[in-house]
């Protein structure tokens, strides 16, 4: 089920980052991550949790709530801390505590909680034995706004909204829940499933992001074609006649074009195969880090290319570079958590490079 | 006529690459070139020259001849130079003069001269008038093997085999027209459509030249990460667990895959379009200028990953590297023709940068 | 005169981006481009004009007042606009007209006018001459406040101050002169001089650029290996026990180093040789290109390294790339400006590549 | 008294690389190299080991025999396999087993061994403990030609010469030992000090690797550009007129310079200070690392300018490609062991970014 919705979004997503609307495609697009561990784990059981978002009505908000204040990269590792936001079982009620950062969405609109989160923490009801990962431990609940309500002032706090030099109308603050208590029936993974669910989540988003990167590049390519054409610097021709000028403009095209082929076909193989489900997960994974590494160096090259009046805050550039920049480190950092998937598919005793380009190799 | 063709080439282009044997795949593919102005430019009359390719008999080469020793980056700019390769029209036949360098296969197999050479020359029966540029004077001419034997002995001649440090079962020599006479039925374009014909044929090439820099990739990484697997320079995991390595080869594992996304999509986009032949040939170009430097990049860091080890000739990389350095200078040099092609794109009043992936803009 | 200054500066300079307080740093360093040009021409009769700046009191401001709305890096090529500042000589007395921007400083402290700025424009008194160059008309004259104050309301204006991403508490505004009266004496660059010396002044501050870099990127350094010391993103040990992130770290620090080296070598060149000029003029030019661009790229390296935490407006990155952005973009920006002054020194018969190092070569 | 002989190697090397005598000055540098534990470990007592090098007689070589056909940057860490040749006390002689490779000059000029070698080994006379590092049980033994022929036939075999791409008139050849009884009075370092002392020498080194760097940058750039000068490709302006040509010159060049100055800093820095030693040595690594780095980008910009003209074995291009090639992973690679020494240097919590440029820091 995730797909065709990862294919809507794409289209969304494109359009919007073209008119420079990053923050309103964000925050679609975080919905659309939000409902992604549903669309890979929900039962019939959980259907009404989607209820809201097929009415029709509202503009109801999603939510993957995953990262945390110290960051998670590494809490996984055997021997690592987990997440430190955990839950106990009591009865039929599941007791959330702990700190959450970076959630696009987890807010709602009004700060106080979106209409859905899907609340990834780590159980504590029994302790970690010996034999287990941190990983063994990681579940997944849906907590609604309904939830929220219900437990009452203090139990789910902004703590602060996170300043950031770019996406300024997205909302991923700093949260707390405090003793909040969610029904057993609202548990979408159990543990031992959460960490794969929330993965396969990321998996998805992964190439939304890079499409997002050359949503950006692409933005940044047009405005500084255009500069070029009609700006001369008091010379006598314009500057893309200047090979400094095109180089830097022409490289940027090819790039931006690299990264859409790759996007799509990874998009296409996530759907379509050919291949296992680990080799098309490259692809994807691939698409992001590719694609968000490039925008940066897109959004550079076009500001060295137009100059110092790159530098005015009039001008579309900055605001790229600084949306722009976020790409390689939210979503699943780059160096600390994607090129670290990319590692582990390597070293995977059945690694198949090509497969989802040639289907499975032979031998 | 060349799409087929070149969709021919493109797999056993990749394949052979594949297998290394890179010298191989660039005698066939550079038989496609040869023939790719025939293509674009032949009428029923040139029939009988495509005779020796369809029979099915024997190996005969085709060559495009392009190249001089002085090089032919600026020859056509305004005030440049021209061909230095010259043809007088003297009654039904064309005289031609002027040594050539760097077309593969135009010396045959037996350094007397290829099957069919395409050769791009000026046409110096009449001077060059004020109002024209030295492009107005290119010609395309098609000289057979037996056009050559009739000229008897001196006529043509190879000056020197260029020696390379890659590619080195290819031959591309030095040679010399010596009034080399041909008859004028033989000539398949005329001056003012000479230069077009010979940048279409780059033009099909350009997506092969990508394709080449796939297949080099894709060699490197696979020997890489074989290596990686088996390696551990002494430590206690193989050498793919180390992050610093690991990181250099994904690297080079989504280059190759973003270069093979955009050399496929180029490879459609000429045949298929949507856009105009100019929006199609702009990822063709590009295809050439990314998958060729990406390509060198790529064995310099599998090299880097490797370390002392690839330094050695029994292993693939140095060789590997070798041949890969020349793919962003051959086939129109990225720095002093494929960009200069595409500022050209760029500066075109009804550049259109994205009709090849959504049809001719609206504005 | 000029480096002495230099020396002091980039002392100051270096120990302030240091503590990021770019703008103060900027507003010193602006200060001395805008007396370089005194320093490289001035002669006894202009020594009024330093007191401000010798007397101790107060915190007088001077200004280089070079760029344009438009951009100036094209206008003086043969065939060129020339500045858009002009000024007419009228009895003794100059007139001057025009628009400037970015000039740090020009507008003072209360936006009316700095104490002392070096006003460059083009002599518009006769016509340029058909075997001229727009260079020839080039002229650098010293407006102090007293003459804007002289002039009345209305003469000089801040047409607009510019925002921008960093560097938000130093001034360099849009301005407009509206026959603005200064007297003849003031005159500090005839025509066929005025090039000439508002090159050399940059020259100074090219090395100065190459200072600011070096303190950007010592500053990114710096706070990031402090993180990857103390955070551990949930694991079992600190990040910089992570390959992938200190080898980020370590290309950034000899990044820093090599520029750290390369802008010492420079200053020293500056003022020592050996070498004719432009060979040292080479190193200066250098040191401004590859200091600043490795700063935007050391930059852009600890932000992925940190990771998402990188993107708070609290942690000091982002500010710290917003800051090195305009590096290779100011002062004269690397593409259109510098990139130029490598190539025309290179160019030049007398081109000397090593003499900066060992001396005049022999041959 | 390891510097001193380095400053001389340095100006040879500088010299030589220059004139393109790569394989020269490595053989010296090399016995440069294979001296240098002596430098840092000798006493009194080795005093007669030096003799023939100081005899101004013969031209003997020296080695340090290190590298191993499976690698050792991973060997010494806890758990690996440590050194694979090894030697065992026997009363007054040590009995040496085992493979080495890489070692320039380690065969001498006839293959039958080099006047002094510095062999790297682990003593396996007692097993190592539990507590133990691989590290703490290697050492240093000095054997000269005298030891070697002493010991007869077949105790010292040349396995196999190493074909190379570049390099070729060097020896490092792939050699083994077997039974090869030393005296004891030959131990130059015992247990628990041959690592120090042979990282001691690799740093070093790693200076002269910048060196050769910037050799070989300089022999790229001065081929480059007289090439740039001389030739046109048909066009009315010499290449290094049109931008693209000259701004990868430009690159070349200042990347050219800032390795020097950097190279420099660390030589002087090593013998000079200030600084503690690991802040020293942190400059010398990256003077490795950088310059080597920067080495092989500047041969492959220098070819994509130069264009397909480049790829002739007549010019020194590929040679200059091929020589660089094994500056980032000879001398302990750039990847697996000179980052990794930079990574343990910046781990130390005595770390002190900054002390060999400003003295240590006070806090």
């Amino acid at each position: 089920m995730i797909l065709p919705i990862s294919r809507c979004l794409l289209q969304i997503f494109v359009l919007t980052t073209l008119e420079c609307q990053e923050s309103a495609a964000l925050t679609l697009f975080s919905t659309g991550l939000g409902l992604a561990p549903l669309n890979l784990a929900a039962g019939p059981e959980h259907a009404e949790f989607l209820e809201p978002f097929l009415s029709g009505e509202g503009s109801p908000l999603a939510s993957l709530v995953f990262s945390e204040p110290g960051g998670v990269a590494n809490a996984l590792e055997r021997g690592g801390k987990g997440f430190q936001t955990t839950a106990r079982r009591e009865g039929d009620e599941w007791v959330i505590n702990g700190e959450k950062m970076w959630a696009t969405n987890c807010a709602g609109w009004d700060f106080r909680g979106c209409e859905l989160a899907c609340v990834v923490y780590r159980d504590i009801t029994t302790p970690l034995e010996e034999r287990q990962d941190p990983k063994d431990k990681v579940m997944i609940i849906l907590v609604t706004r309904g939830d929220l309500d219900r437990n009452g002032e203090g139990a789910f706090e902004v703590v602060r909204h996170v300043a950031t030099p770019g996406h300024t109308s997205v909302s991923g603050p700093h949260v707390r829940y405090t003793n909040v208590r969610v029904p057993a029936k609202n548990v979408l993974c159990l543990p031992g499933k959460g960490a794969e669910v929330v993965f396969g989540a990321f998996d998805g988003s992964a190439v939304l992001v890079g499409a997002t990167g050359v949503g950006l590049m692409r933005a940044a390519f047009d405005a500084a074609i255009a500069f070029a054409k009609r700006d001369d610097r008091g010379g006598v021709v314009p500057l893309l006649e200047r090979q400094a000028f095109a180089d830097l403009l022409s490289g940027v095209k090819m790039q931006t074009e690299a990264a859409m082929a790759l996007t799509w076909k990874a998009a296409h193989a996530m759907e379509n195969g050919p291949g296992e489900y680990d080799a098309r997960r490259e692809l994807a994974l691939g698409a992001k880090v590719f694609g968000s590494e490039a925008a940066v160096k897109a959004c550079m090259d076009v500001i060295n290319a137009v100059g110092i009046t790159a530098y005015e805050l009039d001008q579309p550039f900055s605001d790229l570079l600084n949306t722009a920049v976020v790409l390689p480190i939210f979503d699943g950092g780059n160096v600390g958590i994607r090129r670290r998937h990319l590692q582990q598919l390597m070293l995977s005793p059945t690694y198949d490079a090509w497969a989802a380009t040639y289907g499975p190799s032979q031998e």
